[in-house]
Formats: structure tokens, C-alpha cells, sequence
């Protein structure tokens, strides 16, 4: 089976794919979807919605996580973070993908075992679950893999961390 | 040319459907697309995806208006309006309609004339320009049929008010 995990941004939205197989979690694939702030918002959401549905067409999952948000910095940087991930969500549910809600702190509990770790410490867990490097890597491609990891975890019943 | 104006709300969202035929705007259809608050966030949205889709399919748009917010009462609000307006805005560009925004202060002034206009004095115009009758209507409805129309009569350069 395969699963997505997205954290979503207007500026920069990563994608993590990973093929969960009994217990195991294997990577497949991470991605980084860019908009350019210059373009109008509704280009913008449209490159968001062509470039992941374009990973659903390749990698056909059945699961994604969506990284949940209850915090910004102002209404107006709410609104855009929002319409960010609403339209996710509904590219998502528009390819007959089931769709999974996760907290921040849930991710990080789940992937380093305690929900106020730093990007790094993420970014490190993510490297040792999946023995891949990401020295390079931008830190939205880390966070949508830790957050893949979180379903896949969920999905199979099994912890490295605590989920909860 | 068959044009939509969108009155975006995670519990209720307004569709208004014209047809812009010369410089004369008809009046198709409206709709409103209520979903369940005890729902969860994901499938409230599915439900508007499919709402929206289903008009489109039918009435096969060209344009769609989808109106502006800049405000909210607060973060928590903004970022359930701005997933529903981001998962409106991802349907309509993943089925090519063009989208194109109109803060409430534009409708209001190219409606009524007036940008401080209230919902009541925007529902009469509405009744007025389309030979219709919305007495029983919600609001949500009139909302995106005054949308539909500021979209209407800027795509046809003809103004009943004043769209700037």
C-alpha cells in the first residue's frame, strides 16, 4: 500500500511517499511543490493542485496525511495557509484518496518521541527510520515524510515512538 | 458563455449560475451547498468538492467569481474559511474554469453602487437585474448571484454601478 504525507505551505509544500508492506515503512519518493510569490493566488493553488495530482497519478496512493494547523502568526497569513490546505485536501478527496489529519505534535511524538523536537531532530529520525540521506534536503520534504511515517505508523498498529 | 459566482462558507457555500449572452445576463440556476458541522473537517470538504463538481458538470462554466476574504473574526475561523475557499478555488482550476476574485466591496459596488451595501439591498438588486424572485432564498445564495453578476458585467465591460 501506499501512502502520502504533505505539509502543506503556499510558498513550498512537501510531499513524502511510502510503500507501508506488512510492518515495514519503505521509502519510495519526497517532493517539493514551489509557487512563485510573485504569481496571483489562484496560479498558485493551481500549480499545487496540478503538481499533486500528478504524484497521485504516479504513485496511486490510498492514504495521505495532511499535516493539521490551528496556529499562524496573523488572519491574513491564516487565510493563505488555509486555502493552501484546503485546496490539498480537496485534490486529495476529488482522487478517491482517504484522507488523515495529524497535529504537529502528533508527528513529532510519533517520529522522535517527543512533540516539541526541532527540525533537525526530525529531519535525523526520518534519515534512521527510512535509511535515507537528507543532509540536502529541504526541511517541508522532511516534515512531509515524518508525517507519512506518523500514518504508516498508525496504519499498521506499530510505534517507534508514542503515537499519542 | 455560462459564468458561476461562488459565496465560499464551510457551513453553507453559495452558487450562483448565469448566462452571459451580448451584454444581457440570465439567470440559470442557484444553489447552496450546506454541509454538517458534527462532520469532520475532511469530509465537509469532500462534500463541497462534490457540490461544486456537479454544477460544473452540469453547467459547464467558463468563469467562476470566487469572492475575497481578507478578514476574520479570528485564527481559528480564518483558517477554516480559507480551506474551504482553497478547496473551491483547487475545483474549479482542476476542471479548467478560470477563476477570477472580487472582494465583497466590489460585488457590493457593482451590484448596488454602494460598497457598504446590506445583505437585503444586495438581495433586492439581485432580484432586480435577473427578473427573479429570492424571498425564500438564503442569503449565501443572493451572496453568489451578486458575485456571478460583478463577474458578468465586468467579462462584458458594461456596468449597472460602479465596479471600481
Amino acid at each position: 500500500m501506499i501512502i502520502l504525507g504533505i505539509d502543506p505551505g503556499l510558498n513550498k509544500t512537501g510531499v513524502g511517499v511510502l510503500k507501508v508492506d506488512n510492518k515495514n515503512l519503505g521509502y519510495l519518493h519526497h517532493f517539493v511543490i514551489k509557487t512563485d510569490p510573485k504569481e496571483s493566488l489562484v496560479l498558485r493553488l493551481k500549480e499545487i493542485t496540478t503538481g499533486l495530482s500528478d504524484i497521485i497519478k504516479e504513485f496511486q496512493p490510498s492514504y495521505a496525511a495532511v499535516e493539521d494547523i490551528f496556529y499562524s502568526v496573523n488572519i491574513k497569513s491564516a487565510i493563505l495557509l488555509g486555502q493552501t490546505r484546503g485546496c490539498i485536501i480537496s485534490t486529495l478527496v476529488a482522487s478517491g484518496v482517504e484522507v488523515m489529519e495529524y497535529t504537529a505534535l502528533q508527528i513529532k511524538k510519533s517520529v522522535v518521541g517527543y512533540g516539541k523536537a526541532d527540525k533537525e531532530q526530525v529531519k535525523k529520525m526520518v534519515e534512521m527510520l527510512l535509511k535515507i540521506e537528507l543532509r540536502n534536503t529541504l526541511n517541508d520534504a522532511s516534515d512531509a515524510l515524518a508525517c507519512a511515517i506518523c500514518l504508516g505508523l498508525n496504519l499498521t498498529n506499530y510505534t517507534f515512538g508514542n503515537l499519542r
